[in-house]
């Protein structure tokens, strides 16, 4: 059994940002499966999503902090592709560096996620707009 | 056809360890897939899973020196998640830039994976404890 | 439905590679599918898959730029796997971080990507060679 649905998240400043209720919420589909997996994909080269602490937003804010430091703007100097600015090249860097997609495993209708993870949309441009993500299950 | 199961890893020291045995021991079923994916997730966000080199010890070893200096402890001025000491929130960056799942290719009742390949766990805290993993495999 | 294929890309300079139109080729499956994903999964350790820009090749130039700053071989003093030289370590370095797989939504048909993504190879040895991947898509 195979369900795939294109979801567009609303357009968030640059961050880490929780979704995993927001993508739940879309997708009642997930009640009807009782193992399998669901892929999260992002499509876009200056987002990224990632699994992460879901309790104390301050991680999110650290999330922010490290990459910023450890893909600082600053290097643009050493880039070519910076025609649309300090963000442009240090936001395709981080999306590889986290990811365009999660895999999750699913279980009795449910994303099987540990006590303390939650799903993020890291959005590394200082506009980055409407994301869109396509979610793929694939299970029984 | 899906089959998953739920595994416990023992807690193992800070660092990088190679489990490709122990996962394929606890995976009987593996044996009655000729072709899929197996997509094994770790449901904590302090430690992480990789593929990388099986045979030279001192790769991960390395590892550990690379990831230490790359997301410094010493850095934990700039972070407010310290409740938990110095490695907490450079746990957090560290399994998300390694991630928390490694999807792999199931050939002939197998891990379909090169010959250097093996799954690392990444334990990034210093006292991490048991680990839980989910494994699911979907194919035919 | 579960479809699999082993594919050898011929082998490239170190750098980013834009690998899209050249997996599709081999994939002729594809066509079959109408919802599913693909893993492609590459079998070394010192090469690796992710999912970037597709339209300026300064991207590619400039991901090769970035990735040897964050990390740099001159770091080789650090690490004990230096048999093979400078860019051994570094090389397993940048495959966990990059990652060794991408999975892929399928529709009607086609990776569903977005405008802008592209699948690309990440040689990290100064001479590779050929490198295998191992496609697997899940769907109906």
């Amino acid at each position: 059994m195979t369900v795939q649905k294109e979801i567009t998240l609303k357009p968030r400043p640059r961050g880490f940002h929780l979704i995993t209720n927001e993508i739940l919420q879309l997708l009642p589909e997930l009640k009807s499966i009782s193992k399998g997996i669901a892929n999260i994909f992002i499509q876009h080269t200056s987002a990224s999503l990632t699994i992460n602490e879901n309790a104390d937003p301050s991680v999110r804010s650290d999330m922010e902090t490290y990459f910023n430091r450890a893909v600082p703007e600053s290097d643009m100097k050493y880039y070519n592709h910076t025609l649309e600015g300090a963000d442009d090249m240090t936001s395709h860097i981080k999306s590889s560096i986290l990811g365009s997609s999660v895999t999750i495993p699913i279980t009795k209708g449910n994303f099987n996620l540990g006590t303390w993870q939650g799903i993020y949309l890291c959005e590394h441009r200082n506009h980055g707009g409407a994301r869109r993500i396509v979610v793929t299950i694939t299970g029984e």
